[in-house]
């Protein structure tokens, strides 16, 4: 299924205790539908705390078969509004919405004018300028297979750090920079330890070619500046 | 001073016992301001609950001469996230934010494409074709002076039922429709109810001289269609 959600009032798409998230929501209706056995969602990825998707997507299994669009229809009517389901398509056994993902993208806004109180939530607001040509040549050092140990959290172990990111892409219209990562895969804080650096480097605190520095020192503690999650999107996630 | 809000917290914007108003949000703080004697702020109207104001105007009268801008600074930073002042100019003694308003524009936000939970609170999510044609012919019979009586709530006493709308217009730009009402003042609910009726037209439920047809009845029990609240800004007041 592809779900479409306002982050704003979860503590992240993945379940945990005494906390409200997107998949808690999703799994305690959908197992209503299937005769209250629970069922478990298996998504592309997490998303932290307050951020949001356009296109989501995960898979799961019912004891039923239940016409796809009937099914939509009812989940619709049943999760809070601030939650979406877009499609639901049936899909082989041996698909996984995890562990098949070919490509992802990401997007993350950024409000360069006068502080909006009706896009807090939607809109990183900085409100304050930043060099964009500067940030156009650093993004592109972040393109091709790195190690990305820099850009990731100091508590995130993993088995390779490395990642390829196809397409990057910054445009700037009203005030509102729109910058676009698609790659194969992102860590966890990636998308946000980026554009933190990429914020610094419009700030000319930074040269564009110290991206390329970072990179290099594949250290975990070296991503101290994490831009805020309220900024960032999953727009879309490929198989 | 200019007041931006986001009103979906809001019970509205005019102070009320036991709930969250704008009003009393600013109030609170600009008493501090003023050595903790009460503020009476004048606002030029009121926004009911769930609306939005882009440019709310409103007057005050402080105990001293605080310079404009680093009044704006301190405010903004006492107030709520969602709560933003634009701008604040001295005035002189005569002007009262209410009564010397010459024109007002609202503007009214439809989505008639898929349903976004990003926007719930900030477009009306009506999520079905309209007839945008036969509304624009509707709007255009708003225009002029005329006895709204029809389009305000049944229990709202006025002296005088007569407005008059300059100007009035509509757009569709990717499936979200866009109305706009310039005009010398607004009673409660108009605009939404005025609103109410242009999507009936828009279901081709009545023609469009549908408007001029319930503005000759000038019957307070006629304005039984209200649009939602979410869709409506305050869009500029103009002195």
């Amino acid at each position: 299924m592809t779900i479409s959600y306002d982050g704003t009032n979860y503590s992240g798409y993945q379940k945990q205790p005494n906390n409200p998230s997107i998949q808690e929501e999703l799994e305690k209706q959908l197992s209503k539908i299937n005769h209250n056995k629970d069922v478990s969602i298996h998504a592309s990825g997490r998303t932290d705390a307050k951020v949001h998707a356009l296109n989501q997507k995960a898979h799961f299994d019912l004891d039923d078969n239940i016409e796809p669009e009937k099914l939509r229809n009812s989940l619709n009517k049943m999760i809070p509004g601030d939650i979406y389901i877009k499609d639901i398509k049936v899909v082989d056994k041996s698909f996984h919405a995890r562990f098949n993902v070919k490509e992802k993208e990401y997007i993350y806004k950024i409000n360069i004018g006068e502080y909006s109180p009706l896009e807090k939530n939607y809109i990183f607001q900085y409100n304050h300028k930043l060099n964009i040509t500067k940030m156009i040549e650093a993004i592109h050092y972040f393109e091709g297979e790195h190690d990305f140990t820099s850009f990731t959290t100091s508590d995130n172990i993993q088995e390779s750090y490395v990642r390829t990111i196809f397409k990057t892409d910054i445009k700037e219209e009203n005030n509102i920079i729109t910058i676009s990562f698609i790659g194969n895969g992102f860590m966890k804080y990636m998308v946000r330890n980026m554009v933190g650096l990429l914020i610094k480097i419009g700030e000319e605190k930074y040269e564009p070619n110290e991206v390329k520095n970072v990179l290099i020192k594949k250290d975990r503690t070296q991503a101290s500046i994490t831009a805020n999650p309220e900024g960032l999107y999953l727009k879309d996630v490929r198989y």
